[in-house]
């Protein structure tokens, strides 16, 4: 089959062998695969990833010497089952799933591994216990934002929130876009989100977003603080030892950009007692004043990945039309697109979310 | 009067003029007066001190051209009283304070101020709402160590503590020995410390600690482990993605040490989910990896100080003798052993709190 190889720190097209589904796996025609800004990171920052296994002893690092598909944010058709499988979905099914394998060991991940091959190949197989049925004729390119989607939800869901909160969502593309949404559904308001991008800025207000700030033109903390001003009711209520202190509803940041001085940045903008939730993946080694955090007490959160029950509750909310899905799909591309989509996806005015469509 | 003064760096004996009660404010003899470990940094760092003052507008940076007397842990005895008092403690009373001023603009610090002198003078003022007798007859070399006690009262506060985390105390200096005295008062075990002093482990010991770690001797997350091991209904209870995860407990490690590197190594050494209370104040840039962050969900608190509720609770513990006070005093100074006793404080084998008498 042919597939996009992440082979000696570049993007090629090759063929390789069909996958083969073991006990327990299905065989699945790729359908549609979302590039990740991890895949990005990754093809640049790989060898990162593989140090950082070594803290992490029953995690397989890759192998850079030897072949990896990237592609975990894909819908498939199921095509065969392996052995001891209970085949309760007919061929032709479309279905989604978590990017790992079940295995007796515990979990293996698909899309940074040598031997569990992604979304970037005609073929791929996954578990059968972890595949969702696609509901209500949802469009496979838009079934395959559900892992995106779900890394939203996970943030919003490790944030605690228990309603007095403001957000503000710091990075707009794929991964604020998508906390941004969660926090939508979670009735949270106003939400607040920056962006240098105005074609980003328009799409977080698509996806729920009140107020957008270019951070150009205006400071997101300030523009923040504008908007997070107490009640009546609520500065009476503080406690008198901090009277003195500016009267604003607790803030809540998101961190969705994931590169290294930003989150130094966010300490330098955060307002007192804030919590910030780091969404973002910085595959680089970071520099912070620990001062800063001190003398605000701020609360940091570094999330990754989401429950199967938030990645199943993604794939339902895309398909009750509860997230715009259309408008975060700006390409598609077949096997031979992959390469320059990557560089594509540099421009967030032309981009947001590329499809991978391995058939085409 | 004479006091121990921070000028060019360097701590000097001299005199300067008493100062003088203005309205709501109460002359005091100092007492006692512990010295803090952020006076021996800020003695090295007090540069970076002033730096980050300009990320809080509100605050006066110190002017280091200029005297300052340090000194926060402070017991004193009324002298006089200035305007607009009510005088309800009679000259001759013991009495704690937070080291504050209130002003008609908001607290100023007292300690770290070219204005308000802190407690290695003879002499200072006082807020008078701020007072508190000292109870029971406490020594006031006790009373003195409110401050301190209430540093780690606030870190398990800010901890959120649920009931089944099992607490890592990472480093027995008064800060550490502070959270696991607040710690045991709680209830919370077993408590497991570290520190590579074995007098400082002794103490860690008698403030409450369950075990205690060399960390030169054998890793202390390892050994948090073998005590955190979840039972079986714990394991029984989680949820079906969990199951290949190693069934430990909640993970809560106080780190209590400050200095550059630190945090990276909680990182390392932290288990998946770890809630992370950064107590010891790190003056200088700090580096970490976020990568390790992200892959085991971590959560950081950085905390600072106390509320006035947490510092009255702290004299009222001490004075029940609910916290072993006199272990913790190991030496006692007037005005012209300051100097010295910065330089001891290095020795932990020898020192934990070092309490300066102006009046000796």
């Amino acid at each position: 089959m042919r597939a996009a190889i992440f082979r000696n720190g570049e993007i090629v097209v090759d063929t390789m062998p069909e996958p083969k589904p073991e006990a327990g796996q299905v065989l699945v025609k790729t359908l549609a695969c979302g590039i990740c800004g991890s895949d990005l990171h990754a093809r640049k920052h790989a060898h990162r990833m593989v140090e950082m296994s070594r803290y992490f002893p029953g995690r397989k690092p890759m192998d850079l010497s030897r072949d990896v598909v990237f592609g975990h944010e894909f819908c498939c058709e199921v095509l065969d089952y392996g052995a001891s499988t209970q085949r309760r979905l007919k061929p032709g099914t479309r279905v989604c799933s978590l990017p790992a394998l079940v295995t007796p060991t515990g979990p293996q991940g698909i899309g940074y591994s040598n031997d569990n091959v992604g979304g970037y190949a005609e073929q791929m197989v996954l578990s059968e216990p972890l595949l969702i049925e696609v509901p209500n004729g949802l469009a496979p390119e838009h079934a395959a934002l559900t892992e995106p989607l779900a890394v939203g939800v996970h943030a919003v869901a490790k944030a605690n929130i228990s309603g007095g909160e403001v957000p503000l969502v710091i990075g707009c593309g794929p991964v604020g876009l998508a906390v941004i949404a969660a926090l939508r559904m979670k009735g949270l308001h106003p939400i607040i989100a920056a962006d240098y991008s105005p074609a980003r800025r328009m799409l977080a207000e698509k996806m729920g977003a009140d107020i957008v700030v270019d951070p150009a033109r205006s400071q997101p903390y300030a523009t923040w603080a504008e908007h997070a001003t107490m009640s009546a009711e609520e500065k009476a209520a503080r406690p008198p030892f901090q009277a003195h202190l500016p009267a604003l509803k607790p803030a809540l940041i998101f961190e969705c950009v994931g590169v290294p001085g930003l989150l130094q940045q966010v300490f330098e903008g955060a307002p007192r007692d804030a919590r910030i939730v780091v969404v973002g993946v910085c595959m680089e080694t970071d520099k912070s004043e620990p001062m800063l955090g001190i003398m605000k007490e701020l609360n940091v959160q570094y999330v990754l990945g989401y429950t199967p029950d938030e990645f199943a509750g993604s794939l339902r909310w895309l398909a009750e039309g509860k997230v715009d899905a259309a408008s975060l799909v700006t390409g598609r591309v077949g096997i031979d697109g992959v390469a320059k989509a990557f560089d594509d996806l540099a421009n967030p005015e032309r981009h947001t979310k590329i499809i991978v469509e391995p058939w085409r």
